[in-house]
């Protein structure tokens, strides 16, 4: 039917997540000379906010770009022709990111997983005591794989780096994760951070970025990787007097100071700790509807949920393509589909970004009906037990 | 707690109701000359489109005024001081506009209800009979009583006046019912319909209507009512050529033509199909709520059930306000308070407007945590039970 | 041509005035609940906030109307069926007001001017004179007729009433002069002051005020003019909380609590210094072309020169109406119609609201040009008459 | 002072350009998911689209990143390390290209102007011809140079290339021409053009460009740069179903859809003959404030004015850059600064974009009068040259 659907679409695909209003009356602000002295109190408040968010003293750059965009300068900033780095396969997009290796001439070591857990810190520990010869530049993690909603424990993998005393540098993509689970690029002993704008922060999908220690800086200075778009030390220099090497993306960038602001607004501790009832709620949700068999978390580690996302399993013959097509035709909402070889397997839940209780139980409500009604077995019971932990005892933090 | 809440505010009351970005964007378009050649051709598209809304080849007036303004203008541009008019008084704000009537200098007579259904068509007819003057110059009905969620049957009170071959009026208040219940301004005889921009029209208030038909016009001539900003006849002069005889809410009006547009693009049998699946919803979540005896329908005759707010009763000894303030700061969610006799004991769920069904899940789930969380004996299933409804086989109309 | 105009249209009527986007986003922000605790905090910042832009510390109702509905709001309230009032017909919105004071069924002294100059103070003190038994109830003056760009001196209006020591109301419309130029309700002993939102307030039309003395609320006790929905008691009943007594326009507040910051923001005193440079600018343009013979100021009292726009009279055999649809089609830009009497003969160019140098540089260009291609003998040199003002010593206050 | 600056804020500088409040709109509409249907129809209308603002059956490449960043995947996607390009040095921006080659490991040869004139084609075809070996791979050109005012002239560079029969690809910058003056990627020959949003297209900074020929596609097949975020390949297979090979800029597309229609209803040889008559009312402006000796333009071959901007250059002593800071205080707008050697001696006027005649006499106006109060040397009647261009004879095509 090509009638209009009315009420509020359900985006709750992993990011791009629900842009605020107040966000996007930001953004729509007149575009302003990206070269006067208003936008140097704009970049100002952007650059220094940006690191309480990734949680270090460090530099955060920003570039106008996609995250992937972010992904290609950690590499090419840090490394040179023919390097090896050691990749965590934990999924769809761990494995895009040692593509992206490979294309730009890297020799990535990868360690495969099952994709239902995060990144193993003991067998990065053992690829690093295997390489006596220090050839390992970087090892490369994603803390939040979006394809799978496993979480790989960062603080474990820096400390199995330490443990052997090796060199390489630390690179994480934080892309569904920043400012919706708790991270710390300094505390954690991260190199490169890589993050996105479309996630935990908010904004429509445009601008991504790099955290980026000393010690990558210093890497910086010998890698020989060409770059120049991704170039840290243009954008360094610029950044000191608070402008940038060429035209930053200005709209967004004032989008990005409200986000920073709606976030500090809340506490940043309560953001992670929303963030953790949902993704606890979602899991009881789909808990209860697999008592059926049908129906599974894709995540098998519970120390690896993700807070940012759920991707649910369906059982063989159950296509989880044709129940999203059913739930966006029939209720308004959009979820994220399976991934490489979780392909029309899974589908994803979002429930990061600025959400609340109610949305989110919505949200869910579409899933137990759309489950019904593409005739998936499930065992009904989703939203009450999602509901319950909502106001559960733990449900304090509220 | 003085933090940001998070994520969309639910605004569950009866109106206004929550309005749709689309509507707000055209809203916030630059202010143009209501004297030059773009406004005609907005002033035409909406004072066309309108009739459609309104089924009706009448002209629809506009005032850039609250629904109460709209009252206003119904009186005094048919009704002389000390004339008499039938007020069938279902709720607060019947009780309203029979106290305007009495503050311009009518007299009306009242038919006073239980507030718990709709007006009563044989009471009508019997004031009219008992009227062998023909002193009474104007029945007046709310449609849609917005303080108990009652429906009065507006087509039985016509042929009830028709019955008794009565020349009053039928003035008929649409306000929360024009867009969202099936109304029909011509077929159903209805001589002035008053109606406001925030509910169905799903704009902000600020705008409000009068349709009027020849009889109404007629009577206008010699109506003796002082009346100037709400005078039809310069408002009716002035439309011809698509202008107003004083500045028009400019904005408002282009916000206007969207929400006709966007009502047309739904088709209005489908908006008022939706309604009433959402009405139907709610009541079985209340129904099922109730089993434990402390909650109630506040309407008790189900063929007065209105499709666009649904009142709930709490029986004595639980505090409506107090439920909906801790729902308020726990779960973002506004509902509508219960209005004299009602206050307090009668909290209302708006579902009119641009809702959709996972938004209205999203709002019943919070009504049942806050049930919950507030004490209120509550028999748990409420969600279950309307997700049944919008599943159901009656849902075909989807 | 059909084609799209581009550029930004120059709304240079005199009023509605172009709204800034900082405003428009405010008004486009979500409708919230109109009884609940976020709407108290937008209604006390707007309520106390107009009393300093209004200079006093009366309270301003705040009506969802246009400003024909503030002038009935201010002679119901105050005035019974019969009553005498003295008006002065400055101009056609004059005329307006006191049409209307006909049809409420007042009986109004009509002070007749010749549209080129303001109210005459000795005028009416010569009426209020003659009034041996004081039946004259209220003196209405318009501060700044906006058909003609003169303004009427309220203090010495004020004076002359009390010069008489008449108990008369003074009842002043400052639709076209309030947040543009000076004005005191309270110093200048003012009794009811008429505002709209869409001039000096930069809003779009929908909100009208009624600043009121103490004696105006004592007179409107005994007032025995019909009303309802222009009540200024219940109103003040329900502001006291910070509530309205019907559904008030709530976006619009929002959209004035931002436009109330603006001014304060900017500093009242240097709006008014800038429409008084903008003013000063326009005329030196008008008298620059005026060299030809062919265009004078419509106003033809220095003391009376309106600051918030300037009405430009064209010799005979030239039509300012065919001089106006020329400018809009080939400059984009509107300007005012002259109205009544002075229709074809005047074209109005609004400088009130946000406008700042360049805008009103490019505005008189228009004009310029404008009259060149019409074909009205025009000496020339306008804009560069304007930009020596500008920048001229008296400049200094920009 | 740090009151606020009322009325509009004037971005006359070369891009960004001040965006449409339409387009601003469309981009603050809700971010809608990537893969799902309804952006499949977004970017199907933008891909489409594109193609004809470019004059091209050739694929036109989208990136969410700077103009910067096309041109660098203009480099990476058809040469590999080491290779010769010839590159001629019109101004600072075709200097920073030329850097980004060096950087990128390619060799350019640089051929330099006075950067008061585009390019010369007898010179690029005399590097050809000395090019015994054919080891030049690509001939890089700046259309308009935003730094000088000055444009290139293509089609006679791909004469020159041709009259060589060189085999070199032809790549244009046309990041402050594309949408605003005259240009043919296909009927020109070109193989790669590159733009960005910001200028001519309306939009904010975030998006750029390339239009890809044949002959540069095939290039990319064994062109060796290591490349990922910038590959052609990857997005022209994932262009084929509408999608893109990472998470696209997706309220930014949103807005270009509605720049490619706005462009089309005005019609691009309308929008051309726009900026043409814009940029001869600037120089007639410059040219009769210049007859003082202190101010020229800054192009010095009447054939190569750009319809852009115009650079305007003061003589020695005269600080452009106080101007500039002079003219932003007290008129609020923002001119272009000069760049490189240009720096402080020369400003830029930027009349691109959704530029009208009054907006840019506005602009012109606060040049006037600020180059008075600076005590540049300026015989005045700037403004009034400008109007006479823009009424003369010539301003039929209004």
């Amino acid at each position: 039917m090509n009638a209009r659907s009315p009420g509020r679409h359900f985006l709750q695909i992993p990011g791009p997540t629900d842009v605020p209003g107040r966000i996007l009356r930001a953004i729509s602000e007149p575009t302003i000379d990206h070269r006067g002295p208003e936008f140097v109190g704009l970049a100002r408040s952007v650059l220094t906010g940006l690191k309480r968010v990734f949680r270090t003293n460090d530099p955060v750059l920003v570039f106008p770009a996609s995250g992937t965009g972010a992904w290609e300068a950690a590499l090419v900033n840090t490394l040179s022709p023919g390097e090896t780095v050691v990749m965590s396969r934990t999924g769809w997009f761990a494995s895009l990111w040692s593509e992206m290796a490979q294309r730009l001439g890297l020799e990535p070591i990868l360690l495969e997983t099952d994709w239902r857990r995060g990144a193993d810190p003991t067998a990065i520990e053992a690829a690093l005591r295997a390489d006596k010869n220090q050839r390992i530049r970087a090892v490369c993690v994603v803390h939040n794989e979006t394809s799978t909603g496993c979480v790989s424990p960062i603080k474990a993998v820096r400390n199995a780096i330490d443990a052997v005393g090796h060199p390489a540098l630390l690179l994480v993509d934080t892309i569904s994760s920043l400012a919706s689970i708790d991270y710390r690029h300094e505390d954690w002993g991260v190199d490169v951070t890589v993050a996105g704008s479309q996630k935990g922060l908010m904004l429509p999908p445009g601008l991504s970025f790099n955290a980026v220690s000393a010690r990558a800086l210093e890497a910086s200075k010998t890698a020989r990787l060409a770059r120049s778009y991704w170039d840290w030390r243009p954008m360094l220099e610029a950044n000191v007097g608070f402008y940038f090497p060429y035209t930053p993306a200005t709209n967004m960038l004032r989008g990005l100071q409200e986000a920073v602001a709606m976030l500090e607004e809340e506490g940043l501790r309560n953001v992670f700790a929303r963030h953790d009832r949902h993704a606890a709620a979602t899991r009881a949700a789909v808990q209860a509807w697999g008592e059926s068999g049908a129906i599974e978390l894709q995540c098998q580690a519970p120390t690896d949920y993700s807070s940012s996302l759920t991707a649910v399993r369906l059982a063989e013959g159950y296509s989880a393509d044709a129940l999203r097509a059913l739930i966006l035709r029939r209720f308004n909402m959009s979820l994220g589909n399976g991934l490489g070889i979780l392909k029309d397997r899974v589908f994803r839940i979002g429930h990061l970004g600025d959400l609340n209780d109610l949305s989110l139980l919505g949200a869910l409500s579409g899933v137990e009906m759309g489950l019904n009604l593409a005739g998936v077995p499930c065992s009904g019971g989703g939203v009450d037990a999602a509901m319950s932990v909502l106001t559960g005892a733990d449900a304090r933090t509220a």
